[in-house]
């Protein structure tokens, strides 16, 4: 048995250091690989002769710190084209020579990404448990007869058994998180559209996401940055708004938990334990732990395959399944035909439903901001989920097939494992958009490595952008702003701060670097100017400020309604830390304007001017 | 024949002035009623002792300042619910006495308007002429047999006529724009879900809207405004997103115009003609006119009774249908009985379909603001839609029946009138939430009164509020930013604004009221820093600068990017205009610091350092 190949940080930190190349890299996976081509895990590999010339061109043309993901081994789903390689879905018969890259593919090759293979799944993505295909069963790295889950069976397997560090799956249902959860991996389900699936053959193509496997948060999150992107050739591709390419921090969140009665682990007592210590261990993390009743969730996912949703798989193969009903496994076969059951009107009144559905969900993430849940109540062996394909099939899916339906984005990470040794999962859930706070809460949960670099407070980020590059950093979600005078709690612009969002933070003081100024105004209150003091004037005194945390996005508005001489820039707080705040321009603040400073404040100058 | 009831503007003035009363109003509209009640136009009307009462209390109790739209009669159409009033959508025996007011209707009597009836309507609201209802067909205020257009037939009649301020239609495919057209008025489409549809009769529970129809553009944006907000009842609601809050300026839109070729007026040359003035007279008041295919609207307005969204009709309708056919029209029943023909498939085909078309519409938002289309190619006599009321209902649909499968906000004005007298008309259309942009457009088009108080450029608001309220005015969507180095096309962070999706004006030149300094960096670069000159230093000279168009939610991005000593503040140009832009503190331009003025600007700084 070979070594496991390293996580996507631990081989950028090995490439970059010089310790490995990828040629090196290339050797260990080939060698993984033997012995396991064939099985259940792989439907293809690329050529050795291929990777390894892949390999050699990385190692001798290129630069680790110019490549997100230089030499990092990945594998996809066997329903994602690869140029030159046969798509099967699963299904030999469905099978074509693809002539292009997947664009989500195209991506993680140009960040420096090594394809190795095309992995094992559930045909045609329809089924979570690994064992509806016809190149072989899944079974769990974790052995027993315990399922692989599915339908991206082979891609969690070969990320689990170490065979590449990371593999890309599809998530229509659960797929990209039940064999996670069955596998002990992490699973991130980003939000519908963010990584596209156009070069996907399509289950239902309103609801299908490709998802990523890997064994560390950090390293989905690494993934989904470099294959994210809107391709103009896919109607369903979504850009991640500037507003959330930051992380929310996990101290500030809400988190909803399931209340009991809403739980079901199929008398599966060691899961429920499990869970409970997982909901422990979060709630410790988060701001606040609500109950949440699930059952707008579960109405939902039952939609998906006790409802008209179904028959949207039949609208890519419907024409094979007629064509060619042989080519199709019986227990697919029987699946997908119920989809035949059900009239336009069906359709339109299950849309209609969902939509209702969807309001009532969509209203309580104003309550919360994550959900967790179990991301399977129980588990099973082959021989059982053999049993009874699909009421079993439907049982795994209960925590995990509304997601896509409700637009929510979704991580599934590792919980331990029960007493008798089965592992556990628990996945967590937020509205569309929310793919980095959830990562960072699961990262929290689980490493003790922060996610995203980016700092929560204004003046950290000025600080890491001032060096400038050419392309704009994402921003934080919010700033911090010192206002000085009329933005003041309970002075007469105040509203314009509050009314675009900003929130109290408290009262400081800047450094020992500004002078303040009262400029006349027809209405005799007088405007305040914060001047930071020229080397040749006077010296700088500290000033009272009131700190406020405004959204990033209102700033332009809050900016528009403040005439000159008044401009937002950076004040230096007694701290260090540089803030946004008004600023006014020097030439407006002549010997003729009355120099505030030495009261120390706007408050405490209006209070002496009073006496 | 009583005089015209006046418009929102006009009443609200009165009202204010105390020339007149709802007591005295009321009067008014009742004789206006006289001889009207009970013909096409009005399926019930409010007993008229209740439409007293209500004005009676109007005017002893309440305030005509307290309520925007004190006093105001108007009309809505019977498929909106009215508490203790039958709703028959049109077809007497699906009728039912409702027991609450449509949340739209609630909202507009909270804001004092007066309910003088319920207004006739194509049966189902399934129809563009007016002339399928049990209870008469409707004909143009302009007579002559020409058909009042529908399906909101009674609504805009009423108003046209001059029998009510405003009235409230309905609109899927087109219900509150044909009429409009055809009795020569306004009929504001808003984006779906601005107006709710709870209380409202389904037609295509995914598409309806709630229209409004008035004489003028003004009236329209005064009952969107007392009208739109959220229901928790209601899963199709849709708030007005902040930043969409105000118009953009007539001046600065782009204009799309249908290529010569997409345009097909079904051989009426006089309604050819009125289009082409429209579009002449439009593309004076804006920035730029652009020929536009109009393919992808016309294939999606061909789902709508084409494809499977007929079906949806029947979600509703089914049973009663079933169970009643004798109830219904035969045309009505003919036309919602091809929704049987589809089956779940072929509407999630339908969608998909929908999903690509509109992904290629939305991607030309980013090339114009509005659409400008003919409401309607041509007008039919009632006679001639008896002849083909199926095909000639298409053609009156043309224009109008993709608008809200695409999710477009649309704004119907009158265009003049065809050398034959019969009325032209045409709609803007612009992507969800443009609907004050329109309003806007549409108003600078057909009055001279501005629809909303919100001026264009940045320094024009700044100016506005410098005199400071407690609420912040909602600014515009976009801010003029000028800049002066490292961020003008083509320097090192210029992709800090195109990052932030700023797209060039153009160069451009200071007052000269300022000074350039180049401050030194660590990479030899420098830094150039723009201060408005001081009184007691060098007199200022003018800089050259480009002028950068900048979303306004960008702002806050763009300035964490950028550290102390900058900050952005207000640039007075050679022209006298504010804009945003990058100033630099004074404090870190001492004696030591390059001053580079007398150049010009940092280019030619920079021209001149290298020879």
């Amino acid at each position: 048995m070979s070594e496991r190949i390293g996580t996507v940080a631990e081989l950028r930190s090995a490439y970059r250091d010089g310790a490995t190349s990828p040629v090196d890299q290339v050797e260990r996976v080939l060698a993984g690989l033997d012995g396991r081509d064939g099985g259940p895990v792989w439907i293809s590999t690329v050529p050795a002769a291929e990777l390894r010339a892949r390999a050699e061109e990385l190692t001798r043309h290129h630069d680790p710190a110019a490549l997100p993901l230089y030499g990092i081994p990945f594998a996809v789903k066997d329903n994602i084209d690869v140029a030159g390689m046969v798509t099967t879905a699963g299904c030999p018969d469905f099978g074509y020579r693809a002539a292009q890259d997947a664009p989500v593919v195209r991506r993680l090759r140009d960040a420096g990404a090594l394809l190795v293979g095309k992995t094992n799944l559930d045909q045609f993505a329809t089924g979570l448990t690994g064992s509806r295909s016809p190149y072989g069963s899944g079974e769990s790295v974790f052995g027993g007869g315990l399922v692989s889950g599915g339908s991206s069976s082979g891609s969690a397997v070969a990320v689990a058994a170490g065979q590449v560090s990371f593999a890309l799956g599809t998530d229509t249902a659960g797929s990209g998180r039940v064999p996670a959860a069955l596998n002990g991996i992490v699973g991130l389900k980003p939000t519908r559209g963010l990584l596209s699936t156009a070069g996907v053959v399509p289950a239902c193509r309103s609801l299908d996401c490709v998802s990523v496997f890997t064994t560390d948060v950090a390293g989905a999150v690494d993934v989904l940055h470099a294959a994210r992107g809107v391709s103009p050739a896919d109607p369903w591709g979504r850009a991640l708004p500037a507003r959330r390419a930051s992380a929310d921090v996990p101290a500030t969140l809400r988190l909803g938990v399931p209340r009991p009665e809403d739980l079901d682990f199929f008398g599966d007592d060691g899961q429920a334990d499990r869970f409970a210590v997982g909901v422990r261990r979060l709630s410790a993390l988060v701001a606040d732990a609500l109950p949440v009743p699930l059952d707008d969730y579960l109405a939902a996912g039952d939609l998906l395959y006790q409802g008209p949703w179904v028959a949207e798989r039949l609208v890519a193969l419907g024409d094979f399944l007629r064509a060619h009903p042989g080519s199709v496994l019986p227990v697919t076969r029987a699946v997908l035909e119920t989809g035949r059951r059900y009239d336009a009107v069906d359709a339109f009144r299950g849309r209609h439903r969902l939509r209702e559905l969807r309001a009532r969900v969509d209203r309580r993430w104003q309550e919360i901001d994550v959900l967790v849940v179990p991301t399977v109540g129980t588990t099973f062996t082959l021989d059982e989920i053999a049993e009874d394909p699909i009421g079993r099939n439907a049982v795994l899916g209960r925590y995990t097939q509304f997601a896509n339906l409700l637009d929510l984005a979704a991580v599934t990470v590792p919980n331990g494992f029960t007493e008798d040794g089965r592992p556990a999962s628990l996945t967590l859930l937020g509205p569309a958009f929310s793919d980095l706070t959830l990562a960072r809460l699961a990262a929290a949960l689980t490493e003790p490595t922060p996610v995203d670099a980016h700092p929560a407070g204004a003046g950290t980020v000025a600080a890491a952008v001032a060096g400038g590059g050419p392309v704009p950093a994402p921003g934080p979600a919010e700033l911090l702003i010192a206002v000085v005078g009329r933005h003041l709690a309970g002075e007469s612009r105040n509203g314009e701060l509050t009314g675009h969002g900003a929130t109290l933070v408290g009262a400081d003081r800047t450094a020992p670097l500004y002078r303040l100024y009262r400029m006349d105004t027809p209405d005799d209150e007088g405007l305040p100017g914060l001047v930071r003091a020229a080397p040749t004037g006077p010296p700088g005194l500290p000033i009272d400020v009131e700190l406020w945390r405004l959204p990033t996005s209102a700033v332009g508005a809050l900016l528009a309604g403040v005439p000159a001489p008044l401009s937002l820039g950076w004040v230096r707080l007694h701290d260090g830390r540089d803030v946004l705040g008004f600023l006014c321009e020097a030439y407006a603040v002549g010997p003729q304007v009355e120099d505030i400073s030495a009261t120390g404040g706007w408050r405490a100058w209006r209070t002496a001017a009073r006496r």
